[in-house]
This record gives C-alpha cells, structure tokens and sequence, in this order.
C-alpha cells in the first residue's frame, strides 16, 4: 500500500504560493505500531489556516520544514489498527494532513458519529468549521432580534454557518459573497435576508443599501476591501468577530482598516481560538445537526479530486475560487453512491 | 464685558485644518438669564476629540456649524450667577468652548474641589483626560504584574495618566512618545520603564528589544505608524485599549494596521466612551487625587495664552507638537503666582 502525500520542498515565501514549493512523494504506508492506525484518507479538509501554518505563524508542535508533509484536517476509514479504540471499517476524522494512507497515533483521531450527519460534515458543518462559526458568532458576535449582522465569505464553510446561526437567533442577516450566483445560494438556499457581491465597484454604497440601521455585528472571514467597507458602517458598540483574514493572508504588506469606525462607534474587535473550544464539541455537534435535522441549517460542499490536485484547489480556496466547504476526495466514500 | 471666542466660518474639510475656516469674533458677554452663570475663562483645554466634533462625526447635540463657537472644555472663574448653586468667585469647569467670558447654563458646569489639586487638573489628569485613562486602562487594559502595558503619546494628558496607572498596579510600562526629550520625562518623571522615540526609523526593532516577551495591553492614543510597530508584537491575548487615534484624525484616507496581529494572537480591541462613564467621576477622583498626594502620580501641562493662539496651539496638538495636558490660558488664574 503507497503513501502518497503533499510535501513541503521549501518553506513558501510570503505572497502567493508557488507550486515549486511543494512535491507530491510516494513511500510505503507504514504498519501501524502499538497505539496507532493505518488509515484511508477520504476527503482531505481544505481550511484557510493551513496557510498560516505554511508561513510559520504560531508555534505548531509540527512546524513546516522541508520534506514534511502539509498539515491539514481530513475524514478516513480505519484499515488497520493496533488500538483498542478503532477497527477497520472506522470513519475517523483529525489532522492527519495531506496524504493518503497515513499512520497516526489514535490519540490523533476521533470517531465519527454518522448519525449526526454524512461523513463530510465532520470536517464541515460539524467540525471544525461549524465549531468555529458557532463560537465566534455566539459568544463574540451575539445576535439577537433587531441587529443586523454581517458576514463575509457568506457562502464558505464557517461563514454560511454563522450566518445562519445569526438568523436562527432572530437577526437580520446580510451575507458578502465573491460571485451572483454565490449571494444567489446564500439569500434562496441559506436564508440571509440580502447578499453583496464583494467585486462590486460599489461595495461600501451597496452595503449601506441594506443596513440602513448600521451594522451590529460583523462576522469576518476575509479582511480586506470587504472590511474597509463595512467598518464605516458600524452601529453603535459593534461586535466585530475576527474569524480570518482570507484575502491578507498571501500579502506581507497588507494594511488593514482605518480604526476609526471602531474608535466613533465605541465598537470592540475579538479575535479567538477554536482550539481553544474543542471541550465544546459535543455540545456544539448536538446543537447544530439538531438544526441540520430541522431542516433550519444547510450546508454545500465544493469537492476536487485527487491528491495531486490539492495544491491547485487550496490555492482557489485562498482567492475565493471555491463555492462551498471546500474537500478533496482522494479515496472512495462507501457511505455515498 | 467683552466675550472673544473662536468660530467656525465653514466646517473644515478633512486633512488639516485651515485658519480660513476660523475667525476671531468678539461680542458684549450676554448678562446670565435665570438659571444661568457669566464666566470668565481661565484656561481652555484643547483635546483630540474636538477636531472631530469639527469633522461632524457621531450625532452631537450641538453640531458644527458657521457662526458657531468651537466647543470644548474649560477652567473658569463665575463673574456674575443667576443660579443658587454658584456665586462669583467659585472655580468651575465645564465644557464651555473655545471662548473668554461664556454665559451657560448652570447644568453645564461643576464647581471644582480644590482641596484635590490646582484647579487646572479638572481638565487634565483629575478631568476627563485622566478618567479616559483609568477607563480605560483598568476595565479593558486590566494591567497585572508580570504584563508588559505600552502606551502611545505616553507624555500627553491622556497616556502619561495611563502609563502611571499600570505602573501603579505593577505592570512593566513601556512608553512611546515624539522626542528624547519627552521619552527622559515619562521614564525619569514619570517612573515608566522604558520609552522608545516614535520617530525612529527603527520603531518596530526598537520596541522589539524593550519588549523581549510581547505586549500584553496596548493603550493607544494615536494609530498611524505607531499602531503598525505594535501589532505584530502583541502577545496572546492581547488587550488593546482604543482610545485615540489622532495620527489619523487628519487623514480621511488613513489605512489601518493589518489585524493578522489580532487574528493570530486572539486579542482584542475595544474602544469605549468617557461619556459613559461620567458617573465614575467621583471615585476616580478620590483615587487619582489620592495617588497624587502620595508622590505616585505626576502631569505635566504645555501653556499657550492668548484666545488668538487657540487653533495654532490645537493643531500643535494634532502633530504632537504639545509636551503635556495643553492648555491655553486665557484668563489670569488667582490661584497661581
């Protein structure tokens, strides 16, 4: 059985990515020793904090090198376990990275529960996406009846979650989406009350159109030209969430907004770790497949296939290219016909 | 009687502020009707929040407007009262503008307690630059020992108060000013640790060495290239207190500081209203007063003198050209010899 994985040849330079950084190798799967699984990766998760991780941000336990394999979140079926807790046929789920058929310690992986939800969600709608949407809107940004609240990247993994837990909790709910037929998804399929395009040439006019009482909170995916935009428009102690900035990530020089929408508008800005969350899970998968079953939480999913095209589709997922929670499915899914 | 006071001829436009756009006028001082004080003005406090009142920005009760008096705060002594609760001689403040002998309403002003300290400081550290401060610094900078706190336009009204307060609670306080000279008195007057020149071509490696194991709270006054050195060295969780940003007042198409800092770090910026906290006054006058008469909190006030000065002493303050509470006193003060 062949490993195929994504690897590092050189640590990238800031800005755009270069294919030459990365090789994809082949060397045997590994026999798994005493506490660890040897695993078929199905949906290799793609997630924008990947390229954080590329840049050297944070102090990862595994920090990028050359000749390391990408880090990255994926759904795999047990093939062989020398572990009491998995046996073959197991739908697992954790950060096994971006490869094939790795070895993992099992301390590594989780069990999916399938009655929550198809297999995917698990690193979707009910993993760590959803975890983050639901922390960041729930404890930071804090809908309630009457606000507005705003979401960039409105049709990706975290944002349509959030947004969508926004209006569950009775606020009016505006979405930022990067094409007409993704603010088409967010506004017919997700329920938002309006979407932007964020091309727009008149983005910040556009937006005023459909908060005419301001903003109360702002769930933000991208930075960028998207927040510059909406920061004018502030209500009065704001919320801002600050879940990623999508479109900065690849800019060493990037600059952000002006401050002052928050400094007028005795608005706040938090940042947080959903990392730091994971103890919630339960509560969490509970909550939202209950919305999922209700018919009241929808989620799509964009799938590329094939290792050797991750590289291409994460680069896409970087520039907004992807048009839902973006996988790459390298194996079969038994689960789906 | 004769009341000098400077108005407005048109609003100004955004960018620097042009005398054009001032007059000197001069008007017989209105005999005080029911309810009413004549004042006679001894020193006008000039204050960053004023050039946006000028820029029309948040929903003032008294808007800019031609022929209208600059509003801002003031020491005065009461000439004549039709008022019980004041009678000529009394010492009051109160935010009465930009003029030599106003006649307000008595809400309007508040008989200052000498016994706390001269007279000027109801407008500076025992005022509202200092209640900013301690706002400020203790709900949302939350200085404890071991944390590094920096502040910026640590020699003003505003940031040597704060800077003190963290010391006093046992934070090492780093200091940014605008000159050797002003970083020899925040560190030598004013007990702060270190203080760096934020001038330097080398703001960021300057801070760096100072701050070997990151900020954890930055209180900031002014935003621009100050804001930019800090962000990339905040530490986890990182508090940041938005307080001014008067690098930027004067520049409609200011950018901001990239907010990867923030992401990364999962902090926080939270800006906040001294109007909503003027109910505090009283026991922030008590403790402020207090640490004063200790020897463990020290001010400095920059004096102009003239009414015809005021706006060349108020954009001396936009460019950081004051050193200390600025003041223009226009009005002899019997308090003093």
């Amino acid at each position: 059985m062949i490993n195929r994985q994504v690897q590092l040849v050189r640590l990238p330079a800031p800005g755009n990515l270069s294919p030459a950084d990365f090789k994809v190798a082949e060397s045997p799967a590994a026999k798994p020793g005493n506490g660890e699984a040897l695993l078929r990766t199905i949906y290799v998760s793609l997630d924008p904090y990947v390229r954080g991780w590329m840049g050297g941000i944070d102090n990862y336990v595994y920090p990028p090198a050359p000749g390391r394999t990408v880090i990255g979140r994926a759904v795999s079926e047990v093939v062989e376990s020398a572990d009491p807790r998995f046996k073959p046929g197991d739908f697992v789920f954790g950060e096994t990275g971006w490869n094939t058929h790795p070895t993992v310690k099992a301390e590594a992986i989780e069990k999916i529960d399938a009655s929550l939800g198809p297999i995917s969600t698990a690193v979707g709608v009910l993993g760590s996406p959803g975890l983050t949407a639901w922390v960041g809107m729930l404890d930071i940004g804090k809908p309630a009846p009457g606000d507005t609240v705003v979401v960039s990247a409105a049709a990706g993994a975290v944002g349509s979650v959030a947004g969508q837990i926004a209006r569950i909790r009775g606020a009016r709910v505006v979405g930022i989406a990067g094409s007409p037929d993704k603010c088409d998804f967010v506004v017919k399929d997700l329920g938002f009350d309006a979407c932007v395009n964020h091309r727009s040439a008149s983005l910040g006019d556009d937006l005023a159109k459909v908060c005419p009482n301001g903003i109360n909170a702002y769930f933000d995916n991208t930075g960028g030209a998207t927040t510059r935009a909406v920061f004018p428009l502030l209500a009065k102690r704001a919320r801002v969430v600050l879940c990623g900035l999508v479109a900065e990530y690849n800019d060493p020089n990037a600059s952000g907004p002006s401050l002052k929408g928050i400094l007028y508008k005795q608005a706040s800005i938090q940042a947080f770790s959903v990392r730091d969350n994971l103890h919630r899970m339960p509560e969490f998968r509970r909550e939202v497949s209950g919305w999922m079953k209700a018919g009241q939480m929808r989620f799509r999913e964009d799938l590329a296939h094939g290792i050797e095209n991750t590289l291409t589709a994460f680069q896409g997922l970087l520039e907004g290219r992807n048009f839902g929670k973006l996988l790459v499915q390298v194996g079969e899914d038994p689960t789906r016909r």
